[in-house]
């Protein structure tokens, strides 16, 4: 079943969720720190503001921690390398199989 | 006459406007430089953006080329001292006391 998630399986969700942003964030952390400290033109304000408008607003649509999302976004997330397969451990296998078929895209 | 602008006062307001401009953005490079090399939280991230998003608003709002409005914008920038009194000579005086008397509003 892919619909109903058990205790186990929603901490198990949740830890990978959190994993997956954390590292996402951080990793756009990094690139803000790097466009800032390269920027020498005012344009490159704009750029930098353009750059995150629109990481903010893909990343607020992909983080969407709703039980009937959560098979897509981990999908999503393995495809994008942000999550690994074994931090889905613990989730049932039709909801892993769902997952794995959904991240080949 | 303030509505009225020669020429040789068009070119005086077009160099005014573009070194409070300048001046302007240099300091907000500065800051988003400084921010982005402080932050270290991802929160810091949206902070940063929300506070790009809303100097992107204030300055498109301030600098307004139009020569009906150019009185007011030059005496906010003079308010602000992003403009200083002399760069606005050439400009005729009524022109000149009408900033001065709005600067200090």
């Amino acid at each position: 079943m892919t619909s109903h998630w058990t205790n186990s399986e929603k901490t198990v969700a949740r830890l990978a969720f959190e994993s997956a942003l954390a590292l996402e964030t951080g990793a756009l952390l990094a690139t803000l720190k790097r466009k800032a400290a390269q920027a020498t033109d005012p344009e490159d304000i704009w750029a930098l503001h353009d750059f995150l408008t629109a990481r903010r607003r893909e990343m607020d649509d992909k983080y969407d921690f709703r039980y009937s999302q959560l098979v897509f976004v981990f999908a999503r997330l393995l495809r994008e390398g942000w999550l690994q397969e074994e931090a889905l451990r613990g989730l049932g296998q039709e909801k892993l199989q769902a997952i794995r078929l959904l991240a080949r895209g």
